[in-house]
């Protein structure tokens, strides 16, 4: 189905930055005119668009991704250099361009929920957006409609590197132990969950803070085997204990799984086995790891990293696939939980017309309370959270 | 063949230390009674024996690895708790006791030659040993008497690594490069030639100081592609002539081999292409390695290391030959040559009887001409040695 009247114009609500620095103060709701609907692109209308870590550094101009640089034009026609941040989520086709064959895995129509692959400059936090259609992975009614957009939207990112962090570092075997920290974290979720599933054995270190002890019965109930402190780390006689634990039922600690990096990271991967692989898929504390030459040479520990991004470039759309249906028949039948995330409610500008015609009309100036929006979600310690266009 | 008139008791010429520091202060040649030869065990005279980075380190006390504490009986019939220095070489055998049955890989008799695999508390360095015969490997004459003791006695731990690091860690294909570190060691003299004869080239960092021209012409006569001081790491235009080579001719940087951790290593990490493997086989900056989660992360580097004692714990000795002998046979065609030692010749105590029923009876006292010896051969900055006993 093709619209007959395509719009003459599309506009976006899109969170714009201009150059890097924190995000409270550099990235701003701004109207967007994202012009006429070329044949060969899909005019989005996104749903769901996560705010993951990797995103924020990129705002702030840490991570070795660059966003590319695009030009963007405002209501009043003014065109800035910009980026519009965000690069996960999952969105609506409501106009499909008349030269358009497919996206990357068939048939593209209105009304099918996409989420975008590239890496490229397009953002997703924005309430809408023309894409490539190259560029995006199709989800018929079969999965939208068991499915909510939040975990259809997360799927790419977060639940993905747990799952393939489990697969393809080192084969683990039931029983074995997986120990990781920034444990709290969606991916901390997601894995503590995926592995208990397997058979495997979670060993997480979660911040020290007024919300252990919560934090730690969260982890608990979704089936964490031990949760400690990262300054358990440093004791002696709980990390011996742990290894003794592991040592009397015959298991290894076969997995370091790292998104901290720095001194605490190197104490984890102390708790290995020989032979054991750390893999480190982030950097929270955004130090080096200073690595001594003993755990290579004598205790045998691969490090790797992991990125999953360079995952999906290096297979197919039915692998993709492989691996989501098997997360979303998981979430379908309430075996996997994602993480809560908070909603961040985003209305377009013209909210007494939200028709997709009219999508994000609405002043060139930025909002007072547009900014305090972006404020609250960036503030340090933020929660989890989600842009909501719907 | 065993001799029938066994020896009452035999006694050894040993580099012994009883406590851990530098081994110019620590070490010193003792006359030990290795009493009668038990009816399960052998008798042999050590012809070759290595000084090797690691055996330093394990005398400095800072090896990981630690001697196991033995009763030394010295002439006087005192006792003494210490250790017998030296953990590779070759020997000869000169009593087998009525007993025995074979060594590790076949028959034994007076006459062969065999290498300690052990890593226990027996020391290579030390004219006469008596060594239970399932810790030794046997070579018969169709080996020794077309090699030199050198050759054989050298092969265990550096040629071993070197050839094992080349194979063990990533699938090199022909014009490949390799990078190395510490490339005028052992390990990388032998590295640069196999890799010449596998068809891989090599980058070779090699120390700056008065020697630097003719030890890089050295190596480029070895087979060596590239020779650079290491403090061309951090020339970034050479850098990035060197990618520019390798890309130009559409191959990789494809492994990196480290023997000294520190900076210079993680610059040296950071030359490999997406995807390499770096491989840490020793720590003489004695300084960790603090790797930034980039290069986990983004350039996706796998950071290994390799110990061959931990192959040869995992292997067979069929393995350990068809290694060895393909060593052996390069050795024996002059395709390889193996790092030119100095040699440290160690006459026993009483020199005017050098008869294998008289081995090493002499002063328990130190001989001045000894200590002096042991002073030059650890000698900061002093050249690859061995003992040489024959």
């Amino acid at each position: 189905m093709k619209l007959t009247n395509a719009l003459k114009s599309a506009w976006s609500k899109a969170a714009v930055f201009t150059e890097f620095g924190e995000p409270s103060s550099v990235l701003k709701f701004r109207n967007v005119k994202l012009g006429p609907v070329p044949n060969n692109k899909v005019l989005v209308k996104m749903l769901v668009a996560p705010i993951n870590p990797s995103d924020v550094n990129q705002v702030q101009g840490v991570y070795p991704i660059k966003k590319i640089s695009q030009k963007i034009t405002l209501s009043d026609n003014s065109v800035i250099d910009g980026y519009i941040g965000g690069n996960e989520g999952v969105g609506q086709v409501i106009q499909v361009g008349s030269d358009v064959k497919s996206a990357i895995n068939g048939q593209i129509k209105v009304g099918d929920y996409v989420i975008p692959m590239s890496t490229g400059s397009v953002g997703t936090w924005a309430n809408s957006t023309i894409a490539d259609p190259s560029s995006l992975v199709v989800f018929d009614s079969s999965i939208s409609s068991k499915l909510s957009p939040e975990q259809i939207g997360s799927v790419k990112v977060n639940a993905s590197t747990s799952y393939r962090m489990l697969r393809d570092i080192v084969h683990l075997d039931k029983g074995d132990y997986v120990v990781q920290n920034g444990a709290n974290s969606s991916v901390g979720q997601i894995l503590i969950q995926l592995a208990k599933l397997y058979g495997y054995k979670t060993i997480n270190v979660i911040r020290e803070g007024p919300n252990f002890e919560s934090n730690k019965q969260h982890l608990l109930s979704l089936g964490a085997d031990i949760v400690i402190k990262d300054s358990d780390l440093l004791n002696k006689d709980m990390m011996k204990s742990i290894k003794d634990t592991a040592a009397s039922e015959n298991k290894l600690i076969k997995l370091g799984v790292n998104c901290v990096c720095g001194k605490a990271s190197v104490l984890m991967a102390k708790l290995l086995s020989n032979g054991g692989h750390f893999v480190t898929y982030g950097a929270m504390a955004k130090q080096p790891m200073s690595i001594p030459a003993a755990l290579f040479i004598f205790k045998n520990i691969t490090f790797k990293g992991y990125w999953v991004s360079s995952w999906y470039s290096s297979t197919n759309h039915s692998q993709w696939f492989d691996m989501w249906n098997e997360l979303f028949d998981l979430y379908a039948n309430n075996k996997l939980v994602e993480q809560k995330m908070v909603p961040i409610p985003i209305t377009p500008f013209d909210s007494a017309n939200n028709a997709p015609q009219n999508l994000g009309i609405g002043p060139t100036e930025v909002d007072p309370a547009d900014d305090l929006i972006i404020q609250n979600t960036f503030a340090q310690n933020a929660k989890k959270s989600y842009f909501k266009f719907y």
